[in-house]
This record gives C-alpha cells, structure tokens and sequence, in this order.
C-alpha cells in the first residue's frame, strides 16, 4: 500500500484537505476552503480544489492516489457514497461520492465524520493499536465513531453511531421535550449540543427564567454558550446548576449504556462542549461512574481526543 | 473444518447438550440433564456427562471433536473461559471453561448465551446469511447478542450485549429505582425481565394496589406473571394498562436506542416474555416504530426468534 494518502474532513462551513503518511501519521500542507454556497455541485467544486491544492503541495495529483477518503459531517452511505442527510450543508440524498470522483478522475470513499475521527484516533491519537473503541464527540452536533474487532462499525447503510439521534428521557419532567436538528422529537443532541444547549438557554432566559448568565453576557443573548453556562455554573449560578445537572446526567447516561453493551477499551472524549467545559466534562464523568455496569468499566480507560482537527482528515485518508 | 460440532447451553436450572452439522443445522438427539447442586465442580460434572452422552448419540467422543462450545447465561469472559458473573448460578469468577476442559480433554470455548443464540439465528434461523444482527431477548433476564459486520461482537472483555444492564429512566417518576440480579440500580433487566416484573407486582398488589391481577391469579399472589399481567392488559385492567405503558416505553426505546447506534439490517425478538405476551409485544413495537431514528427504520426488519431452545446449543456449537 502506498505511503501516502488524500484525506478531507468536509463540515458544514469549509473543507479541509491534506496528504496523510500511512506510516507516520504526519499531514503535509492542510488546505482549508470554505464553501458559502452550499449546492452539492459548488460544494463539489470547494473540496475538488482543496484536494488539488494539498496534493500539489506535495509534488502530486489526486489521480496519483488510490482513492480520496473524506469524512462528512452527518449521514452517508459510506459503500455508496450517497450523503443521505446532512442539516449543516442542507442536504438530502446527494449522490456526493459520486460527484467528486467525477470531478476528481479518483475513486472516492466517505464516512461520517466521527467514523472517520476514530478511524484516525485508533491510528495515531487517543487509542492507538486498540480494537474497541468508542469516540464520544459533543460540539456543534452529537455523535460518536465505532471501531469494534478492529473494525469500523459503519452498519448495514453506514450509518452507525448515531448516538446523538438516540432519543432520551430528560430528568425533570417539566423540561419541554426538544425537536432536533435532524427533525425529529427529543434526540440526545436536542439536548446537549452546543448549538441546542445555547438555543435552549436562550429561550427560557427570554422567557423570564433568572440566572447570572444574564450578567455574564451583559444582557446580549447572542453571546449565551455552553462554555458561558459552564462558568456560570462554576460561579456557583442555581440556573447553570441545574442544566448541567439535566446535561451531564443525559451524556454520562448516553456513554455508559453505549458501554455496557459494547464492552470497549477505550472511549475517547471529543469536540468543544465536552473539551471545553471543564465543570461539564466532570459531571458527565460522575454519572458515566455511577451508571456504567461495574463489569464493562473493568479494563476500560476514558481519554480525550489527540488529534483534535486532525483526526478527520487523517482518518479520512486511512479509511479501507 | 468437520461437518460436525459439539454446542452446550447452560441456563441456571439445566444444560442441554448437542451434536450439530454445520452444514444443515440439523442437532442430533439432545441430551439435557439438570444440575441441583450448582458448584462449580458439580456443574462442570452434569456438563461433561451431557456432552458425552450427546457425542455417544452419534456414536463419537468428546475428544473426537475439535472443540466443545458452551453458551452460559450471564456475564463470561469468551478467551480465557472463566464466568464473571452468573446469579443464576450464583458464581463469580469461575474459570469453567478451563474445568470443563480438563474434564473432557478437550478444548472449549464459551460465550454469552444471548451471544451464541444470535450466532445459531444468524447461521440457521431468523438472520440468515445476514451480517448485522442485533438479538434482543426478554425473558426471566433480559439481553442482547450482537453481530456486527458479520462477526459476533463481544467485546474487549467478552462481555458485550448487556442490553439488560444499561440503566433507565421510567417514564413516571414516581416508580421506585429497583435493584437488579447483578447488584446494580436502575438497570433495564430490573423494571423488564420476568421475573422482576412478577416480583414488582407482588410487592405493588401486597402494598394495596389496585388490579384485576388479583382475581386473575384467584388471590395467589404466587401465580403473578408476565402472561397474567399481559391478559389484565387485555382485558383493560388500568393497573396493568399503566405498567405495561412503562415496561414496554424502556423496551421500545432501549431497542430503539441500540438500532439507531448500531444501524442493523435485522432485529430478532426472543424470549418468553417478547414472545409470550403478544399485548406487551405490540406496544413495545410501537414504541419502538416512534423512538428509533427515521435513518436506522430504512431497511430494516424485526423478526421473531426462529430456533427457539436449539438457537444456544446451534450457535455454541458454531463459535469460532
């Protein structure tokens, strides 16, 4: 197998590409293009220059590849290459795969986003040579990254891993049951998000409800995120307080029971509302504790992410 | 590889024991035998007996055969052989595999009872040919058995498909937190399985609830089952309409949750309690068909449990 690899992490705003060392691990020159129209064909067009761009900087061509892996955010069919719903590009059913093969002249493999992290994780970060692992990523979107047997659990569609889509049971029952980004009623990501938590937030503030992160925005709502509820919480705010009590106890919750029936060795942690939601991460850590079956907890350690924007395209680039 | 196999199940009353031919499926004539003693050596004893009485059948030995697999209800470590955990024989920690092995002089290979049923279903039975099964069993416990890209997942440990020991949240908060078999609170198995559901019942009708239960079972609180409970639902009994509400919402939205993270192209539904109580089977279904994600319903079946009682000792006889 050839040394290096074309790997791209395609999100809802940009695309990033790079050559990836099969070996080392090492990314050449990363090429970021952002996409303000987001039609599949200009999409299309964004990542086949970025992919250009990052192969030139190698002295390349993409036709020079095997294949160009890219990770998309949310749901495709990774043996079709069929991007079957994707909220943060507007897309439905884009024979995306495709499209950029055609562009390209270069076969083209995708997954999920999160697929491709752990894939990436499992190779050079967080869970390096290990055969179960479980990538946990709490950010704009919730969803995580399966490798089981050593393997890519991708499902019969490719679409596994859809942890953020599980639908739950908020502990108070006076919260208002939450619509998710993909359309349908009290998903895990309706919940914990950043984009939902923020969201949230925002309307029961407007609403009335009192709490110090009011202050803390000096009354611009627009300003309100997790990691200003995570100080407000900090600050000691009964508001943040019971949120976070709400949030942690719904993704502590999620990961254990993700645990007890999967009995991986690792789970990784990942994205900016976990990673930099210090008083949040604890919580979430405190519930996994306490609800995880004692048996899967043995053998089992938690570590955040290490590749952070990396992971994607390296990822991406390894897939098989 | 031979055309025959050797498989066990081993439940917490009995073990059962056959010959298999891997290419038809057909079992020889099974040897069940029960074990009143349950120590470990004692076990190991009726299981060596009904594997030498299921090989002289056929006219072999034990030693004949390449290996001898055992399907154990409950918590076992499938590469070293030992049971963690196993409350209906009540052993921790036993290294069966090993004991039986020095027992028969041959090799042995154990697994998770729900474990081998899935392999059995998915070599003979429900998933044929299929390679992302997830089995859900509801009976005296409940469970799962995974087969993920075509391979039996267990796990890091071996421990994998603890469906019945994730922990979940009732829908009326008033419902007490009730401890499972393994110890542990809050978990599936504690508010679904059989005999939790005839223990919660008993506890409710002994502290005054009200039901048609009662004179159902003519006052013998005894006589408390999951099928009674089903036939109060039926005949509009509120007591067993609010119950069966709960029990089949943390069925329904526990299978729902595992085939949005798992994305399978087949569920199969066993166990005496799934399949005995055809109203609970209904509403579980339904809740399912709400909760699980719109993605995860494409191409997708549920099916009943096909093999039965043969679907363990067919599948442990076939583990790899």
């Amino acid at each position: 197998m050839p040394a290096l690899a074309l790997g791209v992490d395609l999100g809802g705003t940009n695309a990033r590409a790079a050559v990836v060392n099969r070996d080392s691990g090492e990314i050449g020159a990363a090429h970021r293009e952002s996409h303000r129209d987001r039609s599949p064909a200009a999409v299309v067009e964004v990542v086949a220059h970025a992919v250009r761009e990052a192969a030139r900087a190698e002295g390349r061509e993409p036709r020079s590849f095997d294949q160009v892996g890219v990770g998309v955010a949310d749901q495709c069919l990774g043996r079709t290459g069929v991007v079957l719903c994707a909220p943060n590009l507007g897309w439905n059913d884009v024979p995306f795969g495709q499209m950029l093969e055609t562009a390209l002249g270069v076969k083209v493999r995708i997954a999920n986003d999160l697929s491709a992290a752990a894939w990436g994780e499992r190779r050079f970060g967080a869970a390096r040579g290990l055969d179960h692992v479980v990538l946990v990523f709490v950010g704009s979107g919730v969803g995580s990254g399966l490798i089981l047997g050593g393997h890519l659990h991708e499902g019969q569609r490719g679409i596994a891993g859809e942890l953020g889509h599980v639908k739950v049971r908020p502990m108070r029952p006076t919260t208002k049951v939450r619509r998710c980004g993909c359309g349908e009623l009290g998903c895990l990501e309706a919940y914990t998000s950043g984009v939902n938590i923020a969201a949230r937030v925002r309307e029961e503030l407007a609403a009335g409800a009192a709490s110090g992160v009011r202050d803390l925005v000096q009354g611009d709502l627009g300003r309100v995120s997790a990691s200003v509820l995570d100080a407000a919480y900090a600050a000691g705010d009964p508001y943040a307080r019971a949120l976070w009590e709400e949030v942690s106890d719904l993704l502590g919750r999620a990961i254990s029971g993700v645990v007890t029936l999967l009995n991986p060795e690792r789970v990784i942690l990942g994205g900016g509302v976990l990673l930099g939601c210090p008083e949040l991460h604890r919580l979430v850590r405190q519930v996994f504790d306490e609800k995880v079956s004692r048996s899967a907890a043995v053998g089992l350690t938690l570590e955040r992410a290490f590749l952070a924007d990396d992971a994607g395209v390296i990822g991406a680039a390894l897939l098989e």
